[in-house]
This record gives C-alpha cells, sequence and structure tokens, in this order.
C-alpha cells in the first residue's frame, strides 16, 4: 500500500506514535514561523524554556499583525521580538517587510519539509508542498527547542482536479468550491490533499491561495504535489537548489476523494457570516458595494495584484467605493513599484496601504455601519472586520477589481477576453528587511529589549493534590475563544502582557469576571456544550491561568481550546452526565478530592459542590504525554522536565 | 503709506471693521478646507444653519485624519461627509486622495484670495499667496454659509531671506530657525510675511513647508509673494490662469522685521517637547534613532520624496530603524510610483503608508517607549505620538533620510555634493478621487448618510437671565485643550458624536467629571490662568456645552478657547481679582444674578457662592458680535438669527 504526499512527509518526521489514524503522533518540526500577535508569548515561552539557540532548521519571525501602532505597545513588542530572534539564533522579518506566509513562500518554505507556524493560515506553504500547519505559540516554541508538535494521525483526502479555470474564475473560487463542498468542519482531522491533471494548470501563488483557505476546511492542513511549476517558482526566487520533486504514491489511499471539473466553476462569494455560506458572484450581480479590500495571506501575491492593476488601469474606482490595497510582501510591492503596475492601482484611485495583514485581522478598514464590503480575504466570521454589523464577503481579486470600479457586485468574467499573468522569471530578491541572527559567539552580548508592555509568561504549578477552587463563572453551550478572549484593534496590542489583557477575559459575559477571579485566586469555570470553538488563541487558556481558573467542568469541549487548556496546565473537565450542569452555580465552593492521584492513575474525577453538598462525577480522557503534561502544570513545565 | 501683501488681501476681503490693529475685523472667505476630524462637526453645524448650497468660491472636503478606521465611526464619518458634500455644494477628496494641506496646494488655492480650514496647519496655502487661515469648525460653517470670518487685525512681521541655502539645508530648517528666533508664542495676534532676494531660490513645496509650519509660531498666518516660481508651479499643475502676481508695497510699514542669511544655516532639529526648542543637527550627531517618519502636510510634497528616493536609493534602512513613508497626497504617490522613485524607498525597506496625516496626528506609528523618534513633521508636544515618553525631534527629510541610513542623528551635509530636484514641468493631473457636488437641480434628492455614530450638533440656548449652577470641576493652571478634550487614536474617531466624545471630557483631571457634569444639568468649572492653551479643538467647548456647563470661571483663557466658549454660548469669565479662586470649591451652588442684563448692558458680573455666602466680581469682555453670540446662545443661534 502506497503512501499518499502528506503520508511521505510524516513517514519522514515521525519521532513518536505511529502512523495510525486517529492516534496521536509526534512529528520532527524543520521550520517555524511567527506572526507578531502571537508571536511575542510564544518567544517569552521559548525564553521560559531556558534553550539557549534555535534547534530548528530555519525559524522567522515576522511582524505583520500589529502594524498600525496606535500606542507604545507594538513598537516595544516588534523590538523584544526583533532582540530575542538576535539573540536566539531566529531570522527577523521587519515591519513593513510583509506577511507572513506570503514571504515565508517566497523566500523560505522548501518542498518536502514540515513547518508550524503560530497562525492558523500556515498551511500556505502547503502550496510548495510542505506539510505546514498551524499550532499554538508554545507549540512553536516548544519546536523551536527542538521538541517534537504533536497532532493526531489525519485522515486524508484527496481533492481531484480536471480541466481547467475558465476565463476570469481563480483560484479562490476553487477553495470557496471546496468549502461548499465540505464545509468548515468537513476538514476536522484531515489533510487535504490536491492532485489531478487540473494541478498543472495552476501557478504556485494559485496553489497557496488554496492551501491557505484550506485552513477554514478545520483540516489539520492541505498540500499540493512539488511539480515542475514548483521548481520554476523556486527558480525564480533563485532557490531552485530547495526544490524536491513530490508526489503521491500510485496507489496511495484515501479516506475520502473528491472531484472538482476547474472548467465548470464560476466566480463565487462566501457570504456573511461563514467561509462555507457560497453563492455565486452572477446571483449576486448588481447589489450595491462600499468597500472593496484586496491583499491579506490569501490573495496579495504579484500574480493577483498584477491582475488587479490591469483591471483596474485607465478606470476609476466607483464613486461611493472605497477600495484599499495591501501587497502581500515587500517583494510584490516593490515589482510592482518598477512595473508601473502600482501607478496604475493608485491612478484608478485605491488606497495603498502598509505591506500586512491590516483589515484581515479587523487591524484598520473597518467599513461603515451596515457595509457591504467583498474582500479577498479568508473570514467573514461576525465582527471581525471591526464593525459589528458589517457584511463581509470573500472573493477572488478578479470579483473584487471588476467590483470595485462598477460599484456592486460584478461577475468578472463579463469582462470578456482572458488575461494571465505572466509569471516573473526572475522575482526581485532584496532580504535587506530580513535580519539574520548573532553569530553564535555573540548571542551572550545581545540584551533582550522588553518595553512595559512585556510582561513574563505566567506563574504555573504542577497539579495540586485536591483542588480547592470557587465557581467564577458559569456560562452556555457554543462559547467561543472570542467571548474569552476578545481581540481587536484595541485588544490585540495586548497580547504581550496577560496581566493587562486578562482584564478583558470574559468581560463580554460578565464584565466583572477578571476582577473576581483574580481575587479568588483559585477557580473553576462551568460551561455547556461546545465550549472554546473558534480561534486557536492560546491566550484563551493563559488569561485564565492567570487569573487562577484551575479547570474547566464543561458538557464538551472544542478541540483546540481543549489541548491549549492542557498546554497551560488548566485541568479539562466533562460532565459524565450532561445534566449536572445545572448542580453547579456562580460562586458555588467546590473540591477536587485526590484529583492528582486521579489523573495520574486514571479514573473520573469526584467533583464536591461543598455549597449544595452535592457530589458530582466529571471524565478527563488524557495520553499517557498530555496526563504528564497536567501533573507538570502545563507544556512549558512539562518540556522543562524532559528538555 | 503702502500696504503688506497680507492687508493687500485684507484690503480686497474686508466686510465689517477697519484695518486697525487689535481691532476686529470681518472677512468673506472665497475657500474653505476641512479635515474630517473637525469636518463632521463643521458640516452638522452648516446643516443645523439651514443653509442649502455653500457661497463661498469653493470649498472641499479632506479625509485624511481618521483614515486607520479600527471600528465603523470613520468610515461612517467620511459616508456622512461624503453625502453632505453632494448635497451642499462642496467638492469631496476621498480617503487616500491625500492630506488636506497638500492637496489644496496642488489643485485648488489661488493667489490672493482667502481660504479658512477647520485645522491649525491651513497657512500651507500661504506657499502661493494665499491668505489662508486656521479656524473652529464652526467658523468655517459660518463662512461655508456666506458669513465672514473675524479675526484681530494682526501685527505685521516681515522675514527678510538673503543668500541662499548649502547643499543639503532645507527649507525645513528656514522656519526651524524662525521658531527658533520667535518662539511658539512669537507670532501671536501676527502675520509673517516673507520677502527678500532668498525668497526667489525657494520652490513653492519649500515655501508651503514654511508657511505650513509657521501655525507654530503662534501666528495668524504666513505667506509668500506670488511670483514667477508661483506661476510655474501653477502652470505645471495645468492652472496657469489661477495664477496672479502678489508682492507687498515698496513702502509697507512692517511692526518688526527678522533678516535671515540662508547661506548661514545648518540642519537642525526641533527637540522634545516644542517646535522652538532648537539644536543643530551636528550637536546632536550620533545619538541613537529607533524610528524615522516621513510625510504630513510639512514635508510630503514631490520634492521631499523625490530627495528622500535620492538619499536611500541603493542604500538600506539601519537594522535598528523603523522608517515609515507617507506620501502627501496621490498626485505625489503616482508619481513616484511611475518614476522609480517609489521603487527606490521601498528596495531600501522603507515602510509605505496610505497618503494621509498618520503618525503626525498620532494616528499610528507610535514609536516605542522612550523611543527617539525623527520626523518630518510639525509639532512634538508631549505625547502627540501616542507614545507618552516619546522624544520626538522634527527635522527636515534631508536629516531624516540619512539619519534612517546610519541609524544615528546625522547631518545631510555630510553627504557632500549637493542634489536639487528638477521641479516637473506638468505635474500628473488626475483628480479622480475628488467628487464633485451635484447639480444644483439635484441636491434636493441627495440623501445624507448617519451612521450611529454621527450625532447631532448639541443643543443650545439661549443666554438665560440668571444662571444657577453648581461648580462641577476646579482645576489648576495651564490647562489644555488636551485636558478638556482629549485626542488621539482612541478618542478621535468619536468626534462627530458629542455624546460620546464628552464621556472623555477632562478625565484626566477627573473621571467622574462627565457623569456628575452631566447630572448637575447646569454646572460652572472654576480654573486658573492660561485656561484652554494648545490646539484649537472645538470640542473642548462642545463638550461642556452638551455636559451642561453654563459658565466657565478663571484666573485667565487662552485666546483660541474663549472664542470656541463664546461660539458654544458658554460664557467666559475672569475673576475680577485672582484670589477670589480660593472662594469657589467642588460642588458649591453658584449663581450669577441678572447676568443677562448685565451681559447686554456691559459691567462685572456678580457671582454668588450660595453655599459659602460669598460675592465676589468677575469680568466677561466682549464686542458688539460676541456679546449678541452669547446673548443668542452660541454663534450657531446668532448665524441663524442673523443669516
Amino acid at each position: 500500500m502506497g503512501y499518499t504526499l502528506a503520508e511521505k512527509i510524516i513517514k519522514e518526521h515521525i519521532v513518536d506514535g505511529e502512523m495510525v489514524k486517529g492516534t496521536d503522533i509526534g512529528l520532527r518540526i524543520d521550520q517555524t514561523l511567527t506572526q507578531d500577535a502571537t508571536g511575542t508569548m510564544a518567544y517569552l515561552e521559548f525564553e521560559a524554556m531556558g534553550v539557549p539557540r534555535v534547534k530548528t532548521e530555519k525559524s522567522v519571525a515576522y511582524i505583520d499583525h500589529n502594524t498600525l501602532q496606535t500606542g507604545f505597545e507594538n513598537a516595544d513588542d516588534h523590538r523584544f521580538i526583533q532582540s530575542v530572534c538576535k539573540k536566539h539564533g531566529i531570522y527577523f522579518s521587519k515591519p513593513g517587510n510583509g506577511i507572513c506566509h506570503q514571504v515565508h513562500l517566497e523566500r523560505f518554505g522548501k518542498p518536502g519539509k514540515t513547518l508550524i507556524g503560530s497562525d492558523s493560515h500556515t498551511p500556505t506553504g502547503g502550496g510548495i508542498g510542505m506539510l505546514a500547519m498551524g499550532a499554538g505559540g508554545l507549540d512553536v516554541a516548544v519546536a523551536m527547542g527542538g521538541g517534537a508538535y504533536y497532532i493526531t494521525m489525519p485522515k486524508m483526502v484527496r481533492v481531484n482536479l480536471t480541466g481547467k479555470l475558465q476565463p476570469w474564475v481563480a483560484a479562490k473560487d476553487i477553495i470557496l468550491e471546496v468549502l461548499r463542498i465540505m464545509s468548515v468542519k468537513g476538514g476536522v482531522g484531515k489533510i487535504v490533499e490536491y492532485g489531478g491533471e487540473g494541478v498543472k494548470t495552476l501557478s504556485v501563488p494559485e496553489r497557496a491561495t488554496i492551501t491557505n483557505m484550506g485552513a477554514e476546511l478545520g483540516a489539520t492542513t492541505s498540500i499540493f504535489p512539488s511539480d515542475e511549476l514548483t521548481r520554476q517558482f523556486l527558480k525564480a526566487q533563485g532557490r531552485e537548489e530547495d526544490w524536491v520533486e513530490l508526489t503521491p504514491d500510485e496507489d496511495a489511499v484515501y479516506d475520502e476523494v473528491i472531484d472538482i471539473d476547474l472548467s465548470t466553476l464560476k466566480p463565487m462569494a462566501a457570504c456573511p457570516h461563514s467561509p462555507d455560506n457560497i453563492k455565486t458572484i452572477e446571483s449576486l450581480a448588481g447589489q450595491k458595494v462600499d468597500q472593496v479590500c484586496i491583499g491579506s495571506c490569501t490573495n496579495s501575491s504579484y500574480r493577483d495584484l498584477m491582475t488587479v492593476a490591469h483591471i483596474l488601469k485607465g478606470k476609476t474606482v466607483a464613486e461611493n467605493v472605497s477600495l484599499a490595497i495591501a501587497p502581500g510582501s515587500k517583494q510584490v510591492f516593490n515589482m510592482l513599484a518598477l512595473n508601473g503596475a502600482l501607478g496604475d492601482l493608485i491612478a484608478a484611485g485605491a488606497r495603498i496601504l502598509e505591506s500586512a495583514c491590516g483589515p484581515c485581522i479587523g487591524m484598520g478598514q473597518s467599513p461603515n455601519s451596515k457595509g457591504i464590503s467583498l474582500r479577498t480575504f479568508n473570514r467573514n466570521f461576525l465582527g471581525r472586520s471591526g464593525t459589528k454589523d458589517g457584511q463581509i464577503y470573500l472573493v477572488s481579486p478578479e470579483t473584487a477589481a471588476v467590483s470595485a470600479l462598477t460599484g456592486v457586485f460584478t461577475d468578472p468574467t463579463t469582462l470578456g477576453e482572458g488575461y494571465t499573468v505572466e509569471m516573473p522569471e526572475k522575482f526581485l530578491i532584496n532580504d535587506n528587511m530580513v535580519i539574520d541572527p548573532a553569530p553564535v559567539e555573540e548571542m551572550d552580548n545581545i540584551e533582550v529589549l522588553r518595553g512595559p508592555n512585556i510582561k513574563p509568561f505566567p506563574e504555573t504549578t504542577p497539579l495540586e493534590e485536591t483542588i480547592n477552587a470557587t465557581c467564577a463563572l458559569k456560562v452556555e453551550d457554543n462559547i467561543t475563544t472570542d467571548h474569552i478572549m476578545p481581540a481587536g484593534a484595541k485588544i490585540l496590542p495586548l497580547r504581550s502582557n496577560i496581566p493587562a489583557i486578562s482584564q478583558h477575559c470574559f468581560t463580554v459575559c460578565d464584565p466583572e469576571f477578571p476582577k473576581r477571579a483574580k481575587e479568588l485566586g483559585s477557580s473553576i469555570i462551568v460551561g455547556g456544550a461546545n465550549y472554546g470553538q473558534g480561534s486557536s488563541r492560546e491566550h484563551a487558556a493563559l488569561a485564565p491561568l492567570y487569573l487562577g481558573v484551575k479547570a474547566v467542568l464543561v458538557k464538551s469541549f472544542a478541540r483546540i481550546h481543549r489541548a491549549n487548556l492542557i498546554n497551560a496546565g488548566i485541568l479539562p473537565l466533562e460532565f459524565c452526565n450532561e445534566a449536572d450542569y445545572d448542580k453547579i452555580n456562580l460562586n458555588d465552593e467546590i473540591t477536587l478530592p485526590d484529583v492528582k492521584d486521579i489523573i495520574a492513575n486514571g479514573g473520573d474525577v469526584k467533583v464536591v459542590n461543598k455549597t449544595t453538598g452535592e457530589e458530582i462525577m466529571a471524565k478527563c480522557e488524557l495520553t499517557d504525554r498530555t496526563k504528564a503534561i497536567i501533573i507538570a502544570g502545563g507544556l512549558l513545565n512539562y518540556t522543562k522536565e524532559n528538555g
């Protein structure tokens, strides 16, 4: 029995466990990346581990999220990361050098290697045949320290592409079609591999658009083969030597196969407020548009923006539309500035933004109230744009550009004759915004710069024999990590300051929670089903940790948040009997007698409500490894003890 | 006796009063401009006046301040202004089209005309021989409605320029020298006219840098003659027909003459935290730099950025420096994108920001804690950068660019052979981001778009016969308008929402003030000397008005804030005996018996402290016009009654 492409890479990198689907496996990680919103904490965690220099082949820190700098915090964070990088052997991409995934694809990614990044769109690297996965900051810190990255061995999905896209239909429309078919939950526990004759019709940036937004499937990652087009791309980036050919075995076995005939696809949009709420542009045509944003790690490549420039050239953006364009990288920006295309964008009336994530993460360009915004981005969750009632549609650059001109949803196929961007034989290569780490002999002399916004990783302690705690919060079903730890332009700058950001923890549910929990010193949270769904942010575990939360007792957990709780050393408990949810109320005094013994030896955890006198039982399913992590008081302690 | 240049323009435009220095005169206003942070309120005021269409020759609304859009408020404001413009005959410059003063100079300003703008750097227009003055939003609204703009007939200062700047010494260094000589208070009540042979050596953008930053002298405005270079500039802008020659009479009489030999000037910096704290770059050389920002209405012209591109070309920004560049206008941006200079900036590692005010007003790019930031801007007040302990130095683009490369303060004259930017024979002209107003016959059909952030101008009522009020706040000497109404990236978006922004009024002095004042319904504020110094923002009067403040009783007022209080219908009172400051305390019950009669007929105002039983006397010096404004309950009511 042959291997799939992903299985081949996993086989090369497995250091713990067996390639048995559904079981936990540990992978050796070749490369890591961080962005700044998650990176400060990842580097604080790395520092806390006490490893002098990263052990990966290449680790790169990017600054692309917190680039607005509306207070001192962002610049302090940038300097902190820059100095940590210098000291510990990490490459530092300065603010303005571009979006991590775009730059990493251009300059650092390698087919066949493993990459984890503290950003959920790290699978972009799958566009050149990397096994590239989003992970928590602590996971990245552990990988930088040489530790394995643990995943559940995924199922394999083959997306078989045949035919060729019609003119003005884009790679974005392919991933929108996959989302339509699989839904935002369809990829959970799976790796999506693209194959078939249609692959040869897609350039590397197009493939990267698809693997990037594969994150919205909930997939572990997505991956394309590494072929002749991959070689040409890497050669044009001056890195032909990084190329290897990678294909699945002929007799590889997939758990699921999806066939897509590219020639049948039409321009589409993911409509508010989910990436899998797909409609054709045709069906939306004529509806008024207030704003168009082009860029993000999904669609900001040279190819994307040259296509946009071609559409806008000599024309004018509609009177009532605000068009913003953020190039994905310095390379893209510089090439457009030299070949005249940037002049075409400006002349048409586009607002040119710094090369960064910007509006995709709600960092600026929030639309007007109830505004209809067409974006080439990857997420359109309610409120993510910074405007609560904003109506965000995710579309291709082609659809975005033509709609910006007409002021209404416009199917780009109405443009008639197609246009294909010639991929450059040689990209403009100038890595002068990437700062090399200090040589080994100088690293001890580097001072890490900590402004007042940089606070250490919160203290953790090994699991207590018996936990005595108060119920500091009781919440309903479907609590998201945005409830637990809100983001947005005002809170994101506090990501490196757990004491400060904790003051916003759960405040959308209960403004008094942070104060109450901190005063209690030891508390538990009680919740309903699907607790912790949504973004993978580890701050949704670190803020409760800082506030003294010892355990979270719920009907059921979302997978990644549960893992983050374990990493933070917070006990994830599930009611054996969901009806027991009614048996604990706010401010009840709770005891978990002999909990450490129970965790160590297995069995259900007894939860005594001292206020009511009732006893209930809770499950806590752990592997040997996660058991050891919980007992050690979190992954950081565990790694220190086992490093 | 002949006239100065400014006197000639005043003579052409005077509609009330006589040209007697120190007396109030009313001027006919030909052009107005607004930016968006002050503009929303100006247009709400204009709407409240009930004038269907502006009566000026040209009124333009720019969007350049609130362009980050970290919430729905900014975009709502932009749409509100755009729709008001369409309806009422105003030209609308879309966000991205550039900074009001730069664009107005390029496309709309005319020698010999009067311009008022709701931005203190409106004197930029003096670079082409306009009488261009900063004013309150309500003043601009009145001028749009055809009303006169009142100023105190200023004294005339002649700055006589001889010689020629040495290579790498810049126009910025000239205005820094003037600031060194005159100080930030030296221009109060004066117009600064530039003349002499040295004028001929200065291009229009250089002159505009000087008149722009003349605002920092506290001057009414600054002005250059309109000469052959002015003609060439306007011709290159396709507007030769807008040119007229303008010079002072040979026998013009000046109150003050300052001689500056340009050939003796060196590169200088305004050091923290005042624009008149001048040192030579030579004396600062070698000190470490963290950040460099190039742009703003002072130094973002084609000439400035071409000079910067020349310095940066083929080089790399120092490792520890963040260099941000914001082109001043779409015209500048587009020309740089087409001639390769923008490519040089990007290649060197500059962060390219949207064409807007940006970091100059603390809207992004706040430096790190204690960061040393060299900026080509016009103000370096404590905290204005968004970083409280940021150390801001104001320098020329030449000094900024070379220091960005070296990472330390560097005197640009060390660059050796000079470089002079060739002014283009023809600028790239494309006004497609300026939206024309609707034709008269269609204006009634235009709907003004009001999002939830647009609240009406606060209600005002005519002066009461007797004021009964509580002392809701007692503050010390030197209260600035930043104490009264803080700005910054978080509060500026609320400028069109007086109820919301009022919640921040005086909170730096007393967090409870807004709540207390609103509950009281009728209150007074007691303050010390120099009350209301600093920025001219009218919100420092409108927020107290909304909160129910009826009178402000202080030892002395700063001039502009006093005028804003009168415009808002709030009684500005000064202690006859400063020692009486001690006779009123927080929460004392105050009565001003028969105050309306006293104001109408002259005489001091009796202030009865009902809590202590003491009586004190207060002055309120008013002209016939300001008396009528106070009695009417503010300038808006007055204008409606007298329109």
